[in-house]
């Protein structure tokens, strides 16, 4: 056990709320004195955080799915971590585990949260911790949900996917392979796009960098797109919605190329094809599928184990460098899952 | 039998695509002789007919859910006619029928046209011909299955109707009524509200010519909205997506706000709302549910008959008047379902 005594919690708090892309002065560096849990709690040492679009939602005030992050807060943030002292007799020191530690070196669960279900062993032999934070974790989670059962893809149907090598859309992809579509990406940029078709098996990945991604939708999507699962919104969504299908639907799981905006949203002018081809467009958001994501897990951990299924992940090291590697999401930077290291053990 | 050699077709056809708002040169009245039809066929000649904001659509070029109307063409339009000669056995002279005559005075309904269903008899004992073009015609049948099959509203929940006082909303709101439903319209000016409560029954109707729509939607929707169905588009769709409760339906009728742009439509800059509360957004077109409509009829005409369900007709005569009559939609001037009058017998 380590003396709490000699530890400093080094934390990112939010200092101000961003006006378009987080500036470094929108954080505030702190420290925290490391102290023992209560009776039935656990201290827990971040390893590694998974750094996500939603996060820039979070920053924002008013009503989303989740109440904001208040000006002061450390940043919220998933991650991994090992407990580093148990006083509940679940957990034991060493034990690595999956929450919400947020963007901080030592996370201090009270005995509620616990009971409650906020921390999760992991089993490293099902996958890394960084697959833990990937394709076992919230993005492949709501890869899984969101294309199983708002998609709802059928054999041999065309689901498109954007934003396609990162951390949804590469399991979105390898998902709607593995159940017999045909997958079409949509990535920025020559490299990524190889990857995608290379390594993870799509049939095809349109580089919106590149330009006309309607004409690559029509080169790749013959028979049009059944489903589309959308993690960028703005342009490329409107492009898509003149290539859907009779009865296609469309994931709406993000929008991060209008996160920044400091006006307006673009919503998708071409929207009334929903209405020329009966088509759907419905919202996803991970959390509601909780009761499921063990039996998904199982079977996304068996889908790395056969090799049916890929990930790759990003990793920066450094608690300190968060707001820098934040902006990568938002630059299209990141291959991969973006993941902040902040310890390795 | 009329003396076919005495009579003349006068019809309006297709002139120019129009910019905007269709004005009088983008039409041109010729007239044909009448002639007999051929065996198998009928003649009709037109009674009523129905005048929809869709009929803008199908004066512009390319896909859509049904072919555009070609320039030179007589302009579409669905009605009820007078079987004027029948050299079909289904069919006798006097029989009242429902088809698409298009906006003349005579249709020929060629034997292959009679074989594929194009033309069916109505009973007068069910509605009136008025009735036969609005509650159960094409804008019932439209209020009926986007409500029921598209919105698929529960008892309790809350249903709001844009276009309240037209041809498809004064129906959606009273078929929520009659399912246990709140029901809340969204019409221009106080005496087209005043009708929709006290005439039909909706528990509000929310003003959007005196202002401020989303403070209506707050008042009178205290439990959200789980319902939407759109006729609508631009601000009132954004307007609405505010308020809209998880797991909200938003069924895609129209966007007559959009219909005349010349410019790019308006695409909803609050879509993300349906990620936030899981909501779908899904497109209806009512010729999709042709083998349902009679059974849809007859229970349609059941609450007619029982006095639950009133409908209201905003009647205009003279063929020729066409292209005026059809500018008071866009203009939001009629007040219940559009009917153009050609002849009375």
């Amino acid at each position: 056990m380590d003396d709490l005594s000699q530890l400093v919690n080094h934390q990112v708090r939010l200092a101000a709320r961003p006006n378009g892309l987080p500036k470094r002065e929108d954080w505030s560096f702190t420290t925290a004195p490391v102290v023992e849990p209560d009776e039935g709690g656990l201290l827990v040492r971040t390893l590694s955080l998974s750094l996500d679009p939603a996060m820039r939602g979070w920053m924002n005030e008013g009503k989303s799915y989740i109440a904001p992050v208040e000006i002061g807060e450390v940043m919220r943030a998933g991650g991994v971590g090992v407990v580093v002292q148990s006083k509940n007799p679940s957990f034991a020191e060493g034990d690595r585990v999956t929450g919400a530690p947020g963007v901080q070196q030592y996370w201090s669960v009270g005995d509620k949260q616990v009971a409650r279900g906020d921390v999760s062993k992991i089993d490293l032999r099902a996958g890394t911790v960084e697959q833990w934070l990937n394709v076992l974790g919230m993005p492949g989670m709501t890869a899984y949900f969101g294309l199983m059962d708002v998609g709802q893809p059928k054999e041999g149907e065309t689901v498109v996917v954007s934003g396609a090598a990162g951390a949804v859309g590469q399991t979105v992809g390898q998902l709607a392979k593995i159940h017999g579509c045909r997958a079409v990406g949509i990535a920025g940029g020559p490299e990524k796009c190889a990857w995608v078709v290379d390594e993870l098996g799509f049939d095809a990945c349109v580089d919106y960098k590149a330009g006309d991604v309607k004409a690559g939708l029509k080169e790749h999507c013959p028979k049009g797109v059944d489903v589309y699962f959308d993690n960028v919104g703005g342009d490329i969504l409107d492009t898509v919605l003149t290539r859907i299908n009779r009865k296609a639907r469309i994931v709406i799981c993000g929008a991060i190329s209008q996160y920044n905006n400091t006006g307006a949203v673009k919503g998708p002018a071409n929207y009334l094809s929903l209405l020329v081809n009966r088509a759907r467009m419905e919202g996803i958001v991970v959390f509601d599928y909780a009761e499921r994501f063990s039996l998904a897990i199982a079977e996304m951990a068996g889908y790395l184990k056969d090799g049916r299924l890929q990930s790759r992940e990003d990793v920066v090291t450094g608690l300190e460098t968060f707001p820098e590697t934040l902006l990568r999401l938002f630059r299209g930077e990141n291959f991969g899952k973006l993941i902040l290291q902040v310890a390795t053990a």
